[in-house]
C-alpha cells in the first residue's frame, strides 16, 4: 500500500467576516479572479497557474498565511507527520486535521481537492 | 514597455537562529531535500515539483509563512501594487521590498530568482 501528499492549497487567513475587499486585493495582485463562496467563508482564486491553489479564508484570529496538505489517506499521513514531530492539534468537524509542525507553523490534512491529483504528489509506502 | 510577477517563494520563517531542524522536518514533511546555507539564515527546499520555490528563513519574530512575489521590474510592480492598495514597508538593504497587503499579510517583491522566469507568470502592460 501507498499513499500520496502533496501541498494541495495556500491558504490567505484573512481577519474578519468580510473577505470581499482582500479578495479582490489578492485576485489583483496576481492577475487572477476570485470569488467569494455563499456564505462569505471562503474564496478561490481561479487561474493560478504553476502554483498551488490559492484561498482566502474568514478567520477571526490575526492574518497569516497557511498551507493545506492534500492527501488521499489522512489517517497514514498524519502517522507519518507525527513520526517526525508534527503535533496532531484538532479533527475539524468538517472533515480536515489541523497539525502543528515542530516550527511552531500551523498547517491542515485535508482531502484531495481536485482531479488533478495525485499529480506531482510525493508517494509515501505504508 | 511590459513587466512580468508572479508568486516566486512561500518563504516558512523559523523563530531563532538555528535553522536545521526546522529544515530537516519541513523536508522530509513534503518529501524533499533541504539545506541551510553557510551562514545559517537560509534553507533552500529543493525538488519542490509543481510548487513556487519553498524557503526557510531564519527570524525573530513569531513563526509565520509569507509570499515573495517575483519580478523583472520592482519599481513598476510596486506602483501597480500601491494603485490596489498595498503599502511599502521598507526597502531591504539587500535589494527586496518589503510590502503589506490591505488584508494585513506582509509580503517580500524581489528579483526574478531563477532561470525559469517568467514562465507562468503574469504580463503587466506598463
Amino acid at each position: 500500500m501507498a499513499h500520496y501528499s502533496r501541498i494541495g492549497v495556500l491558504v490567505i487567513d484573512c481577519q474578519g467576516e468580510n473577505i470581499a475587499d482582500a479578495t479582490e486585493f489578492w485576485a489583483r495582485a496576481l492577475g487572477v479572479t476570485g470569488k467569494v463562496d455563499a456564505d462569505g467563508k471562503y474564496a478561490v482564486l481561479a487561474d493560478c497557474k504553476g502554483y498551488p491553489k490559492v484561498l482566502l479564508q474568514s478567520v477571526s484570529h490575526a492574518p497569516r498565511i497557511h498551507l493545506d496538505i492534500e492527501t488521499d489517506n489522512q489517517q497514514a499521513e498524519a502517522a507519518r507527520l507525527q513520526s517526525i514531530g508534527a503535533k496532531l492539534v484538532e479533527r475539524h468537524p468538517k472533515g480536515w486535521l489541523v497539525m502543528q509542525a515542530p516550527s511552531g507553523h500551523r498547517f491542515c490534512l485535508v482531502n484531495p481537492q481536485g482531479d488533478d491529483f495525485p499529480g506531482d504528489a510525493r508517494r509515501w509506502e505504508d
